[in-house]
Formats: structure tokens, sequence, C-alpha cells
């Protein structure tokens, strides 16, 4: 028996050929049609699948069904609540589409659920059961995993950590309209906001001035010593620290697995985060674990696999 | 087939006989006997649900199963995973012990968590599956049910949403021993705080001044149209609202139900509530509804009883 993984992206979708234990026969790449309201999109899915199938000689009695990650809400059902405006698409059902062309099973969950529960599977997180994942890139986004399963929420929301309000003195707006997001401190363009303000402050020396700050040249700076990077990332592990911990109140999970572009930086990154955590926490939560994610960009092919798999 | 619905207290032990629709058919107490590390507590349970059966004429083949809440960490084997202080225990497993006198099915979870399903089987949640009870008392408890099912915890400790961080400036400690807890100020301890802290503020007359100040005098004041007791309600209810608000970031729950003896104030307590929720909400999870408990103090054995009949 197979499975088939599909990340359905802005830019790309990303698919994945799975056989029953969890080995990635084979992955590949296809566009991502967004004009006409996206509406090519799922029928070049069910296309490249059938086509995989037939190139490899697989029928569609040995595919135990086909998992799908897709950026927005997505209820338990598999209907895309409020549509997804990264795709054109306006409210739809993924498995009833996906039907029309190829009768497996299906099933489809919003994308960073997805990554969260790929990285349970077979990545960071592997062992565990209780899990949240982390991701730190252009924005703070998260998976809960409670007893092996995502926690969807009412209306897909499930895990939306990064929009946890910390900070009652900002002035700017996040992405949310809101101010005093997670996301405004912990993301790469939240650290940036860290590091211009701390630059701006006073005349202190820094391997920051002068060129472009990133998160990377942030981290980078942080690993040679420079004493005013280590204060942005003090600040930055602070928040982060902060609103993991009121995530740890509320689900009390095992482990946090940290990913996205920002947790590139490493195990560095983690020791800004732990004392920061344990500062804040309520103490019965206090032993969860923090790992960094593994899969990269093919924990969504993973978690959506692991829709059918696991 | 019937169902019995244990809640352990410190001072008494409430418990009750269901049906399997749901109707109570006899409710009673037992004190709590704390003495020699608590040993005769789960016995005397026991014994006191083989008693009601021979006064019933109800056979073990008659019981579905016997649900117990208890003041603690509770795991999903039924093991008080650190103990209850409260009641003298130390870890022990639930089901093992009443298993010794009595030869039907066991389940039990943290007395809040079993009050929280209790509220959604029949309470101020029904009709919903994923709820988040509140309970503002001498501290502030919850529970997290999440598609009908007690989100546990990996050790016990889910939904302990008193013990999410507010506040940076805070000096006093919590009972957690960590300073600026959403307990320290939205629990019935935590109102007097912020009202003593008003009240020392300056000389604004209130009727709040001269007596002794508690949840109730305060709320009752803001009812009688006092303006001291109105910032103070709103102090309050920025508070709540936003330990709420990063909450339904993590599990966008279909709704709060709010109970615990701070919440007789009634309705006018969630007119404070509410707004600061929508200030602090991420949109996604702002759905959510706003309802009072309606069990009061049965919660607990419906909660009890529903791990077994729901």
């Amino acid at each position: 028996m197979y499975a088939f993984g599909v990340d359905i992206g802005g830019t790309t979708v990303k698919m994945g050929l799975f056989d029953q234990n969890a080995n990635v026969l084979d992955k590949w790449e296809i566009p991502t049609r967004k004009e006409n309201g996206g509406e090519a999109i799922l029928p070049d899915v069910a296309k490249a699948i059938l086509s995989k199938m037939e190139e490899k000689g697989i029928t569609a009695d040995q595919v135990k069904g086909i998992g799908v990650g897709a950026p927005g809400a997505v209820d338990e059902e598999g209907t895309m609540v409020g549509g997804a405006v990264n795709l054109g698409w306006g409210v739809l059902n993924i498995p009833e589409i996906l039907h029309k062309f190829i009768d497996v099973p299906v099933k489809a969950n919003n994308d960073a659920n997805v990554a969260a529960l790929g990285e349970m599977w077979q990545g960071g997180g592997k062992g565990y059961s209780n899990m949240v994942a982390v991701t730190l890139g252009t924005g703070v986004g998260g998976g809960i995993i409670v007893n092996g399963k995502i926690l969807t929420g009412a209306t897909g929301a499930g895990g939306e950590i990064g929009h946890i309000h910390l900070e009652d003195n900002e002035t700017e707006s996040c992405g949310c309209k809101k101010k005093g997001c997670l996301e405004q401190y912990a993301s790469a363009t939240g650290i940036v906001r860290l590091a211009n303000r701390r630059l701006a402050k006073d005349d202190a020396p820094s391997a920051l001035r002068g060129g472009e700050v990133s998160a990377k040249t942030v981290f980078d700076a942080v690993k040679a010593g420079d004493a005013v990077a280590i204060e942005i990332a003090e600040q930055f592990g602070d928040y982060l620290g902060k609103g993991l911990a009121a995530v740890a109140a509320v689900v009390n999970p095992e482990v946090f697995v940290i990913g996205g572009g920002v947790s590139k930086a490493g195990e560095i990154l983690l020791s800004y985060v732990k004392p920061a955590f344990a500062k804040y926490v309520f103490y019965p939560c206090g032993k969860a674990e923090f790992k960094l994610a593994t899969l990269g960009n093919d924990a969504g092919i993973f978690g959506a696999a692991a829709l059918i798999l696991k």
C-alpha cells in the first residue's frame, strides 16, 4: 500500500509518494496555477498523482489515501472554511474536488498543522505524541499535536501562536492588525525589528552596524560574541520563551519543535529560548523539551502522508 | 445501565448516581479522611458506592463505570502523577485502588478538567465540543475540551491557564512562585488585589471604601454605578480578556464557559471580559462565545459521570 503527501504552496505544490513504512519513494513539484481563482490547482494535483501511479504501475486499490496540506484554515471535513487567499481559493472542500478525479480516501488540514504532524512522525518530534511545532519564518506559525492528532480548532485556527499578545507598549501593527503579537518579535522580520530598535538606541559598537540586518546576521554576530547582538538575542528569547510558556500552560506539551528559516541559527537559538521559558512557565509544565525541526521543506509532504499512514 | 460520578475534594467527596440519559438519580457526600496519607479516601469511595448499589438493588454488571475527579495532575491511565497535596496523597493510580474493592471500569482525571467536561455535557457548554472552562475562584483554573475530550496534557497540567504570564511589572508572587500570572488579577483574591491598589491610588469616592473588599462587593458596586469599582472591573476584564485571547490563539475554542465563585456576579462580568477579549484576540479565533457555567458545585459529579457515559 502507498500514500501520497501533497503540500500546496503559493508558488509550487510539493508532492511525495510514500510506502507504508514512511519511506519517500519519489518526490517532485508542480507549479501552483493560481489564475481563475486557483481552479486548476486541485485538478493538477489529481493528474500528477494519476500519472505517477501509471508511471509506477500502482493501482487505486493500492493507494491508502492522499493527504493534503493547504495554506488556510481547514476544518475536520477538509473544507477551507475561509478560503485561501494565497491560492486564489474561496471556500471549497478539498476531498470533494479530488474525488471527481480519483477514488481514494483524501484528508486535508492546514499546512502548518500538517508540517507539525510531519515533524512528529519522522522529524524533530519523533517519539513524542504531545508536541507543539513552532515555525519561525516571515511570520510565526504553530501546529499543536495532542495524543498524536492535530488540534484543528473550532474554525481551523488552532495553534496560531504567533498572535498571542505579549507587548502592551507596541506602536507598530502586526499583519493581523493588532499590536504586540509574538510574531512581531520572534519572526525573521521581528528579529530585524528588535535589532533596528536596539541599534538606534545608542552608539554601542556592533558588527551589525552598516550592513543589512537579518535574523541570520544577528545570530552570526551572536556566535562571534557581539555584545549588542547578544542583547537582541536575549530580547528575542524573552518574547519567545514567554509566548511558549503561555502555550505550555494551555496544552502542556512534551516537546517544542522549532523550525522555519530563523531556526537555521541552530542550537544557539534554543539557548536563548530555554532560560526565558523556564523563567515564565508554570512549573508542572516546565519539563517540556526543546528540539530543532529536521525535515525542512519536506515537513509538509511527510505530514500530509502522515494524515493517511499514521 | 448506571454510572457513578465522584468528585474528590479536600473536605468532602461529592458523589452522584446517574442513569444512561444523564439524569442524577441520587446525590450525596462523604467526608474526605485525609489522615495517614489519605489512605482511607478511595476505600471509603468504594464502600459508599457498594452500599448505594445494595440500597438501590443495582448489580455490578449494571454499572457502566465509575468516573473520578481529583485535585491534582492525573495522566491518561488515572495516575496522580504528582500526588495530591490537598488529600495527603503521594503518587497513586486511582483505578487500580478502586478495583481492589469493585470490579467495574474506572476513569479518572483532574477535578478542573472533569468539571469542564460536566459543563460541556449538561451545563453552560451544552451543545459544544470545543470548549474552555474557566473557573474564577480562590485561584483561576481551566479545563480544555477538544472534540469532546479532555485535553489532559503530557503531565496532566493541560488547561492550567491561571498561570499564563501577563504582567512584567508585578512585584508580588503568585502561589506558583512566579510573578504576573493571570490568577493574580482574575481570581477572587486577584480582584481584591486590583481593588486595594486602585483604592490606595487616590481619594476618589467609592462605596468600596471603609468596608471589607471582595469580588462580590466590587461587582455589587459596579452594578450600582460606582466609578471606582467600574475601573477595577475594567482592569480585571482587561487581564482576563488578554489571557483568554492567548488561550484562543492556541486551542481556538467555540466557547468559553466561566464558572467559580466570582462568576456569581453574572452577565455583568462577561460584559467586561468580552470587549477586552475582542481587543486582543487573533481575528480567526474571535468568534468564540462567552457563557456562564450553570452546574455550580455539581459540575464535578456530572463531569466524572461523563467520563463514563459520554
